[in-house]
């Protein structure tokens, strides 16, 4: 019995695959099959090495590895950790073939592993018993297949510019192909990597486009922004958790199937549920504010969250990582509105400290501005924002929301003025706010509720909730609001709970905005959009 | 603009909410309104306070918690701080009304604070401006609802033995009702945390049953048990990533919405996605082999995971936290068999290290043998299981997989002859594992799989995966599936893969068998099973 693979795997993929996909797969397998059965039969003998050839047994194909017991005391170096230190010495290194060109006698290849690149040279030699054979058979193989290389470290005598490990290069003793990539590649990891921000109108144009990006994900994270991008994004999750872990937080986990959408289901997806509908969770805030009233005090969850939102923009997806947060408070909202924004200083300080070889990577090829802030986070209120729009030309109702462009520009007088890429705006309009926000006792039209933007887009919506049941419903009905679906909400008051406020960020947003990348998709590592649910 | 509280949130219960319950929540609106504007007019003034009350001003409903400023500067004191050392101090405390018992010019009640208690004295006194009435106030107060008291921490000349504080109490100065709780709750405290082990015949035999409980899952996650469960199950998390983390290991997001079931859709979850249909992933596990082939090398996540199984038993969810690894290996599976094993290990003892007061507090209700291992862990080999339970008379043939009953008497053998409550079982029969698990190279009917086990249940599955796209589909034909549903699984190892293995932990299992509880309900939060999608 299994717990999480009792079933086969859910694979990806059109639905409709075409025929020709399935009968070069079944041709495959037959193929398979013989190639096996010649396997047996043949033993481990590379597949092009005449009876004259200095190299046999020193090159080939080798054996589909099974974990058959054969090489396990092999010790390999990753490449990183090449150097001049290891001058002299025969080593064996597992690494994509990145490029490779020969020439005559000669093969000039790189390694990479990760975002690490080596330079191979494999050269017809007695003495190291490379023969011909050998150097054709390196140059035959395809860009992105995986290789076992035995090679000896060598001292350059000038850098390597076009690698990231400079003093040494390999010189090839044995080769072997572990894994083939097809010879044909969607996309060329070169042109994946090449700078986007290049101002020499000499460089080289080509671009590989979103789509097709994102149809061959697998190639294009092979890139060094994207290894650094997904590094920075773990580490991102990683401080959240561990900041608000030392602040007292307890992690919970929040169904993501539900049994009821509010407001008459927009927005929500519908799951067939057994003989049954229910929906996919929106955002797990009620979950979080059941955990305050179930006595948790202070919890936070990391977990997919769904929108089924038609927008096609580039900071939409359909489903992404919420890092949400809810807390008790003693006296005022402010309590909470502090620890968020000392998490936020805690993060950008650990992003800057911990990660900056992964953001220095990401700015090799993307124009990114050092992102920036200050401490403690500057703290504005909604009507001084109106104030500083108007005093740019721009007209804001002190009542209306702020649209998406007046944001940006916001971002930009915020910046201008106070030289920050993050800030608070607290103390929102009531009447833009959901009905479970809680209004400001001292002014009516006014709500405890915040936002927090990084460069000018919105990372972060919060408000402190109204815990009073008969309240609550007060203000459901101001809405509007059909009450008889949200009673089990109401009643959940009404088992005792202490006032409490929170609020939910978009994992992908904070990375996108920090990291200064312009599409969301950059950021989820297989996006989901009204169009896209593959691979 | 908001990320993730844009729409209304999601809320619960049933669809068809009571016309009853409508009305009732319409009714408490109404209430509330007058309410309000009665507050507005006569301010902060106790419900019940004649004129010749000395307590005026000391007690009653405090006003609804809005932020508004005041008390801004008001010290809390936790209820577990409480001790001598603040002997004789004035301090605010705000608990839950555990229980009072009020008694003529005195009432004796206990507060709670998660799962700290402690005795509160409130007696007629006219040193401490304590009325008759403000006694009578505070015995009035629902069982379960905040307040807010002000009081001198006293040493007791005894010890109170019903209270987590025990070497003081607190005398009462000001008590305020913060937020009340319905006079009859559907579930009392102290009966939903009686212990269940009790071999004391004259015990109380009162117990809550699970439905009541889930049912009001807020009430019942107030027990201390539950209180420690969660902070145990956030502590397994929390080990899981760090321990992994040092290993190299990076964290990634895989998507919950996928385009294509595999093998005809069965125990998948369907869901609307605008005009088309998609699924709700049943395991990570093509994301996971995704990046290992997209060069992340040892990726891990913990998410969601959906199992449309009609299956009511004590195990099973339809949808848990999968806790999954994958890890590109060298030369042998064991590999990542020996790194998965000492990441239990490291959980195990980081439990026992930091967690040991929660575990002790889950053992005060439930009977709990402490969770025995072995560093290294115990690994055996399926016919060695096979044996094992043939000499106890069970007679499993060597191609079958184990039933649920032979596994938990395996792990009663294994516990009797290695005293070991985690163990390993390695190279389970090809015949019953899924198409892609990679064959034994030294005989065709073993596989490169495994399952661990926890007090005789299995807590993880994993295996070698096939890396070989042409062998993979080979398998998949033996296997008799339909080779175009899965061409673009097969076709992703196209692009060079390393060889790799992984698994995928149940999160619920492993916290319900490391505390020996009996059902995983007590181990989700909020769980969801083939009948219960709510609350």
């Amino acid at each position: 019995m299994v717990v999480s693979e009792e079933t086969q795997p859910t694979v990806e993929g059109d639905a409709a695959i075409s025929k020709k996909a399935a009968k070069k797969a079944a041709k495959a397998a037959e193929k398979q099959q013989k190639k096996t059965e010649h396997k047996a039969a043949s033993g481990q003998q590379p597949t092009e090495a005449p009876e004259s050839d200095c190299s046999e047994g020193r090159y080939g194909i080798r054996k589909l590895i099974q974990s058959s017991g054969e090489y396990c005391d092999r010790v390999y170096t990753d490449v990183v950790d090449l150097g001049v230190t290891l001058d002299g010495q025969d080593v064996w290194v597992r690494a994509r073939l990145h490029t490779s060109r020969a020439k005559g006698k000669q093969c000039f290849a790189v390694l990479r592993q990760n975002s690490s690149t080596v330079q191979l040279l494999v050269s017809v030699s007695e003495e190291r018993n490379v023969s011909k054979q050998m150097v054709k058979f390196v140059g035959s193989i395809t860009k992105e297949s995986i290789v076992d290389v035995k090679g000896r470290v060598v001292k350059t005598s000038s850098p390597v510019e076009s690698c990231s490990v400079r003093e040494v290069e390999l010189v090839a003793e044995e080769v072997w192909q572990v894994s083939a990539a097809r010879a044909q590649l969607p996309l060329q990891i070169e042109d994946a990597s090449r700078p986007e921000k290049n101002d020499d109108p000499e460089a080289l144009k080509i671009r590989v486009n979103q789509d097709t990006r994102l149809d061959n994900r697998i190639l294009d994270l092979r890139t060094p922004a994207n290894q650094a991008i997904f590094r920075v994004e773990a580490g991102v999750c990683r401080l959240f958790r561990d900041i608000l872990t030392r602040k007292g937080f307890v992690e919970i986990h929040t169904p993501k199937i539900i049994s009821a959408a509010s407001e008459g289901g927009a927005n929500v997806f519908t799951v067939s549920y057994f003989k049954s509908s229910a929906y996919l969770a929106q955002s797990p805030q009620l979950y979080k504010q059941m955990a305050i009233a179930a006595d948790f005090d202070k919890v936070f969850t990391v977990g997919a969250v769904f929108r089924a939102e038609d927008s096609n923009t580039h900071r939409h997806l359909t489903e992404f990582v919420g890092l949400d947060l809810e807390m008790a408070f003693k006296n005022h909202y402010h309590e909470v509105v502090d620890t968020i924004a000392d998490t936020f200083t805690e993060i950008f300080r650990g992003l800057q400290e911990q990660y900056a070889r992964e953001i220095a990577v990401v700015g090799q090829q993307f124009r990114v501005e050092p992102f920036k802030f200050l401490e403690p986070p500057l703290r504005l209120e909604f009507p001084q924002a109106i104030q500083m729009l108007k005093e740019a030309g721009v007209t804001v109702g002190e009542e209306d929301d702020l649209s998406t462009p007046d944001e940006k520009l916001l971002g930009r007088l915020v910046k201008a003025k106070y030289d920050t890429d993050f800030y608070i705006l607290d103390k929102y309009p009531l009447a833009v706010r959901p009905f479970y926000t809680m209004p400001d006792p001292n002014n009516p039209r006014v709500s405890n509720s915040y936002d927090m933007f990084m460069r000018g887009e919105e990372i972060l919506s919060g408000a402190q909730r109204i815990h009073d049941p008969d309240f609550l419903a007060q203000r459901a009905l101001h809405h509007g609001i059909d009450i008889s679906k949200i009673a089990a909400y109401i009643e959940s008051f009404r088992l005792g709970c202490p006032p409490h406020a929170g609020g939910g960020i978009g994992l992908e947003r904070v990375v996108m905005l920090y990291l200064g990348l312009d599409n969301i998709r950059k950021t989820s590592l297989f996006p989901r959009d009204p169009k896209r649910v593959t691979p």
